[in-house]
């Protein structure tokens, strides 16, 4: 088995374990899935009370859920929360057992008529109201005149909870990756961001340097990036760059939704090296809605922070369904996905603006061994030619990244040339 | 009767009022057309005497027309003004009746040998000469040896006229459009344009609030705005856009022809507008020739002026011959061009800088009421996506047409969400 | 027999004097090469000690030839540098004549597998050895267990030799052209580059006035480029822009290969001239490998100069072979080269920023006679065209060459407009 293979296991074992947890965006769900990361990281725990003022939101009151179920006339549990949690409208308010005739049910049933086998993803949390959601074919055996309903949840002042993880280097810039710990059991989106920032904080944290500092949110969506860019306003003024991670099990290809700025750091490591990885990749602008990306790049932060996806945000037909499960999610395409993102940390970490020693006309690369001895023969090879390109840039203006993108080399190339280079004191990085 | 279909007809009622008239670049023609077109809007009358010195020319004579015709040897008017002005090449110097050979009076007709039974539309405003425009199976059923021509022109100190309605707003800064009032039985090239600018200018005097201030020129083609630029140098200056209106009752598509400066205001409203029309478009650079837009971006005033076209200048068969009849002009096109030139102002009109008074995240826009309480689906609905984007852009540098443009979402729903969210006081525009 | 056909032959003429030489970077074989260069022009030599520090470099050895073998146990020559220069790897160091086994000898062996009747062209510069080049039918027939090899060269202090004509313009400001005369019996590359050179130096020469100064290097390639300047540190400075003249002799279009900068003056005047010229032409960003342009576009000088081929430096199979031979280069495509290089001198010698006198509207061209009289036909000809697009750019920040850009007429048009114009005291030029 090879360290992809393995890697792959692990990754898919860690969405299996989170799998069965109900999370919603506070609640013991939430603290469960933070207490399965933190076996894996040294994770900081954060509680934040229900209505703390964060930004223009307040924090919520906790969520937390018993059981949940309609009966039919015989009494038999026809929808129930124990067997699907996607069953309960998420922030369902309480439902004291109560006979509830049909039309009035329905009110309450959402089902995808397109896809009957499948049960819908909904949430209520910011306004009271509670819900079932059920495949089509479900609602529609539905036919008995009444049913009794119960909604066992609490609704209460609690906290928020959130985890966080950072690795300090050598320099304060911070690049940050964001996970959601919001949705109950699907995979594709969340399970797999949360095992792919695990695995990623776990591979960095091995490293014996890094230049970058690296932050790890696992954080219920929206209201908890707002709570912690509201606690975290100094610290945010740090971050050069990152990315949320979500639907990354899926089988599609990489996508990456650029930041608002669209050309900063992190945008042209993630071009780069996703250009040059194994699977198919496309970049798309960003737009306003989407993950917590929305808001970092937010006026009043303008945080370059991306989002890498496979399967894009509603686009793919399993989005917010049960057919976001288990058998969605590969590990193989987990394992790619924490490559792919060490990649694009990989050119964060080895770019560098390049001064030439050497400046006028090319220095003569064969006497210090490092050239082809033998001339005549068409292009030299790729370390060659990588030498030729940075010391072609080296004006102290230009920077590794902008090699790599001119010369069309794999930046791991053209930073291993920069490397003999300076070794050589045929160039200075800064 | 719909109102467009209501609207339609009144534009074509008044291209066939106008078609037979023989105007020219001065002349009664000139003075019955602007008339035909104060009956619909109080039309400011100017009067510029020949010999005034206008810019880099000069104001020519006025030229009147009374007959004009080529009488075989049976005595039989062969050509007649009469039947058609195009027939008369404008501005023909008088020639009193006279015999005349064959071959010399062939020196003086023009013909379109690929349209054989087309009259052409010729002139000789700058260089004194005569001559007729005939169908080419005229030309060739011309077998006389002799023929009698009679030219009973006037070409006189007079004056040159056009007509101008300014409609003020909030601010002096102006719009302006243009449409050319100098050629003869013409209905694309010119009474379209005449036609939906009148059109233009009624709707917007029936608005009850401008933002802007509108200037409509009915002005002959080149000696027109020329004369207008020179004596309304200050009044230019306050010019921030607009358009010349021509070519518009025809079947084809809308073309926007750019401004010199290629991205300005009304570049960007009118690509907006139309791009999102319910007709084909297509946008071309500026090029130094066609109508008065050159003269508008010449390099001494450089006034942002585009050209709202659907066949373009030259690019016709029918352009500048007597096929550009009352046939060839279509009152539901007339009625659309009035309505997308109606759009682009409602850009400009509603275009604005916004600042967020909420940057930092997103504000929680469902206690406010304005967004979906319901979780979970797809992507939101426009509106809702308006006023994302609209929040996203907020930053006191970017503007709706930005919001628009980043978005593809139609103007006016940008325009809706910005100001649903100036009512709730999370922006500020400017 | 044109004037074209007449260049091309004497082209190809000089082509076949100098097709039997021996050259390398130095020795008697650039001497010979320069000399027979000198016959057209009144080249200035320059003789460079063996050991001079030039930037990072030093001149090498010179190097020269006077015989090398291979022979047989019969005693047969079965390799002859007499029979062609490319046998002998250039810059190997003496053998005295000696028994070798055949394991031995085939390691000093270089053949081209994929083109077995082929020589390969091998250098050894700079790292001391000795080898011969073969095609891969002769390197098979080496059956016998020993051969006998010598190597009869002097490798020792000389000089490094190189040309330089000089031809001066009103301006200091001075256009480069260079060509390497370091490659032996190799037609396109480079006694293609050779001719054209000198066959464009002697047409500059023809002229009555340049407004540039024109510099044309024959030099070695790399090592002439980096001694001409290290000594000629403040004329570099003069240099506005230029090209490397090579492979210009084959039947592929034109490739013009950009400058670092990539838009400067020659870049846009390459690419106007050849995008308007009779041949298929492709425009290439730079690369920082290929001939001497490496040398002026480092970082320490900068200098615009790009690279005006056909066939591109290591992508054409004959190229670095025995292939490359008098066949592989033709008369008119050499001629045509000529032209090219010349169109492009043309739009630089042409261009200047324009202002117009008249800047208010269009000035009316007709009264001065220099526009059509008859109006209402479709577009002027390309003439009065263009003194449009000069007129309408004419802001004092725009050039002819943005006026050629913009409207896609030929600079030679634009040029002629632009006099017109001057001559009728309608704008200025600078």
């Amino acid at each position: 088995m090879s360290a992809g293979e393995a890697r792959g296991r692990e990754l898919l074992e860690l969405v299996r374990e989170l799998y069965p947890v109900c999370r919603s965006i506070t609640g013991d769900g939430v603290r469960e899935t933070l207490r399965l990361v933190a076996r894996k990281l040294p994770l900081e725990l954060h509680e934040v009370p229900s209505g703390t003022r964060v930004l223009d939101w307040t924090v919520p009151d906790e969520w937390n859920v018993r059981d949940a179920w309609i009966k039919n006339l015989a009494g038999e549990r026809v929808v129930d929360f124990r067997h699907h949690n996607l069953h309960l409208v998420s922030y369902s308010e309480p439902v004291a057992p109560r006979r509830i005739a049909r039309a009035e049910l329905l009110e309450h049933l959402h089902s995808l008529p397109a896809h009957p086998d499948w049960i819908p993803y909904r949430t209520s949390y910011y306004q009271r109201s509670w819900g079932f959601c059920v495949s089509h074919k479900q609602l529609e055996s539905l036919v008995d005149p009444e049913y009794e309903v119960c909604v066992d949840t609490r609704l209460a002042p609690g906290h928020l909870s959130y985890g966080e993880y950072f690795l300090p280097g050598e320099r304060d810039d911070e690049i940050l990756f964001s996970a959601h710990v919001c949705h109950p059991s699907l995979c594709d989106d969340n399970l797999s961001g949360i095992a792919v920032a695990s695995a990623v904080a776990q591979a960095l944290s091995a490293r014996s340097a890094r230049r970058f500092s690296y932050r790890f949110l696992f954080i219920p969506g929206t209201i908890g990036s707002i709570t912690w860019l509201a606690r975290n306003r100094e610290r945010a003024a740090r971050i050069r760059g990152g990315m949320t991670l979500v639907c990354l099990g899926d089988e599609r290809g990489f996508t990456w939704k650029r930041t608002f700025a669209g050309r900063s750091a992190i945008d042209r490591a993630a071009e780069l090296a996703l250009a040059r990885g194994p699977e198919p990749f496309e970049a798309i602008d960003f737009f306003p809605y989407g993950y917590d990306e929305r808001q970092f790049n937010s006026p009043g932060f303008r945080i370059p922070i991306g989002s890498l996806m496979r399967g894009r945000h509603g686009r793919f037909d399993e989005y917010h369904t049960s057919a976001d499960s288990l058998e969605f999610v590969r590990a193989p395409q987990l394992a790619q996905a924490v490559e792919a993102v060490l990649a694009i940390v990989d050119v964060l970490e080895g770019d560098e603006r390049v001064r030439s020693l050497a400046p006028f006309g090319e220095p003569q690369l064969g006497r210090r061994g490092i050239y082809r001895a033998m001339g005549g023969e068409s292009d030299p090879e790729a370390l060659q030619l990588a030498m030729l390109w940075v010391l072609s840039l080296a004006d102290g203006e230009h920077t590794l990244v902008d090699a790599a993108e001119r010369s069309g080399l794999p930046f791991a190339t053209i930073r291993s040339a920069a490397t003999l280079l300076e070794r050589h004191e045929l160039i200075q990085v800064s």
